[in-house]
């Protein structure tokens, strides 16, 4: 594991840049905020967004990132797929990716899923009462959680959610309104690991939170590559056989 | 379930085309091999090929297949994109896969795996013994197996094989020349079911062989889609709540 | 499959014969709801109880069983190990196992899931709204249900449940109070099949709604051994290997 | 974390008691060989066998112990079922496990899958070769794991195992006399770790060999409890409601 874990938050930046009432929510970026919850001497945090060159994830930048964080919504359409090619690519080589969110609905997620990653949703006024329940207190990105992590205003995201069965299924969500949801997702895809997270609608100040802050900080440490030892998943010839074949049944 | 299940095996073709001694082997292609294996009044089958218009996978005939079989290899990249994602669809909402052999590259398996579906692969002059293990023998995929199956000319793959953990593995295979892999996965994306079998190189007559016929019988059944009643898991907003919303901190 | 499936509905019976207030929802008792409910010509019901001599569930009535329904709560403790040690071995040859409700602490439930089941509950006077989500519409235990399924006053069972992570989770409760819950659970063990249902409180009249018993029916399809053939999972000493060893090392 | 983690390996000691054939290849005991390759500084050892006063594992030392290993055979009845639920409540509250060899049959192992674990076994004058295959070289109990581990005399251990299927499946053994066996699968079960590692009978010189170290180090690693925070999983009565409950249908 590289020390410190260098991750890189991306965030589209969309909602911020053209709408007041969620720059007042985040004036630095969802990924500002995002980043300052990251605090810990463990990660190194570097931040990019939809409207930096390249959108800020050049080959460099993706080569010398552990942890991808993907928060996106509105632009998921305007992501090229070449881009997403190589992310997907530096996944399954090792680079661990949590997805936030509206993410779900992201080209890399779908990608990384094969499935439609479709949902429920509402957005009420004023938001509704979230609690995220952990189903499996000793996983790593449960890690100092609570019973429960309360989230007073949330949007609604409920089942079914159009996804593979989670590797591990961390947390499921009540929310006010009636539904459930599969809110904390662990996935290993190739050599990576993939954490999604549905908490953090951009109209409340979810990722100030510090119970949230934390599943950030812990789903950065479980989603790093362990070991860069061992064999890489490629496409191998193997001419020789390891053990003598015997002459075939045509011989 | 439909009654009976109308299986449509496709099968690029091009090998038994362009090649002499695998026309010796599959005179009427791997397709009608498949076809015939299919003995089962319960199951109706038809055949497509890459050569056939529209690589013989319309709208219509993917509507009214309810399992489909893929055979592929050389190629797999001028399988054009738009059918890869009606296909996609279809299975998501439903439809069976079963992807056979060098199909581990095809795009639809490796757009509904999300990884690369590599593997190791070694084509020994006149094949190797192959014995495929059944890990599972109460699977529906396993109904009437032997122990194993044994396969005496084979082409080995082997691990590491890059896909999802399956979510039933039931069938391990040992190879003459010293490697294992997993030759009988299945999966459940969205509303339909997959099920990736290795064995069936072309130069070999796997696909003659009863209990590969029998395997392939009850792929078919265990993919066809149970029923039809039931939610479907698009993207559903649903702006009323279903039990009362509080007034939210703010108000 | 048997043809019909012979289902065995166990019921301990206690809370009918002792409490008059539970006397007063299930008259017949809790089993003889259910197997009310069972109402399919692809099935065929009998049903026992803790009071019945060797609690009904000698021998001959587990070896013609298909599919065992389980449901217990006071009495847990008092269910003879030598019983639990034959319905293990049953499961693990085939029959299904279908467990209700404060099933979860039962000896046998405990002993094929190899962890304690503790969760957290609440009995709230005159109940509280459950919604039993469905997460998996396509699997069979779903058939023909809606996207949730309303209990209108429930006891509540909330999470951590300590259960292996389910091979399938088909549905996940929300409840009013304000918890979430994996409600039902499906897994394979040895050759036999079992699924977890909570629904099903003794003093609420839960096993009389029509969706509740298209689930109880669905999951005796389901749980129903497919196929007697192939390979049981017995120790097997087999001193003859299938392909030659070549001296060792030390030879 | 506890720094260093404290690992307990316990053997039965009966064969190199017994047996002078098995004590000439580990004349200190099995024990001792694991101890000597799990040289790590971030781990400490000590070790216990059957013939120890309460066969070593007293509730002192389950409590100080992160990680038990655990290599038994002869002797698998005469283990007390009182120490076997202790073992498996530590287990339960988050001690690690790692059940090695023959310890497939043991108690331990049996409760905690519920299944028989029952295996095919062939024990051939003079060993065999094994190739213990690396399915998911990014997997921590695989790091500075080769494609493959090679053993040049083993006995076979082959499918079908009657074991749940594993959480995480890392290892898969090819066998020169013709079998596959699921050779180190990971399990979750409560807040414990466990992983089974099939390799090690007690006639060949296995646990001396650099690779197979370099897994037991890495899964001792691997079952050590991450962490001590968070919820246990308790039996909880909440009988107040997180949220408010509305006065029921029959209010």
């Amino acid at each position: 594991m590289t020390n410190p874990i260098r991750v890189t938050i991306w965030n589209e930046g969309w909602h911020e840049k053209n709408e007041e009432r969620i720059r007042a929510v985040y004036p630095q970026g969802i990924h500002a905020a995002i980043a300052e919850g990251l605090d810990d001497p463990r990660i190194e945090v570097q931040t990019a967004t939809f409207f930096d060159p390249d959108l800020g994830l050049t080959d460099e930048v993706l080569a010398s990132t552990d942890v991808l964080f993907w928060w996106g919504h509105v632009v998921h359409r305007d992501v090229p797929d070449e881009l997403v090619n190589r992310i997907q690519a530096r996944v399954l080589d090792g680079m661990g990716l949590v997805v936030l969110h509206s993410g779900h609905h992201s080209k890399i997620f779908q990608r990384l899923m094969g499935t439609s990653c479709n949902l429920s949703w509402r957005e009420h006024e004023g938001g509704e009462r979230e609690r995220v329940w952990c189903l499996d207190p000793a996983h790593p990105v449960a890690e100092g959680c609570p019973e429960f992590i309360e989230i007073p205003r949330s949007e609604m995201y409920g089942e079914p959610f159009d996804i593979p069965q989670p590797d591990r299924l961390v947390f499921v969500s009540w929310v006010e309104g009636g539904e459930v949801f599969r809110s904390g997702c662990c996935y290993h895809r190739g050599r990576g690991r993939i954490f999604y997270f549905s908490p953090g609608h951009e109209a409340f100040p979810i990722y100030y939170q510090p119970e949230i802050r934390r599943v950030l900080t812990n789903a950065a440490l479980w989603c790093a590559p362990l070991h860069e030892s061992g064999v890489r998943l490629v496409n191998r010839h193997r001419p020789e056989p390891l053990s003598p074949i015997a002459a075939g049944p045509g011989a």
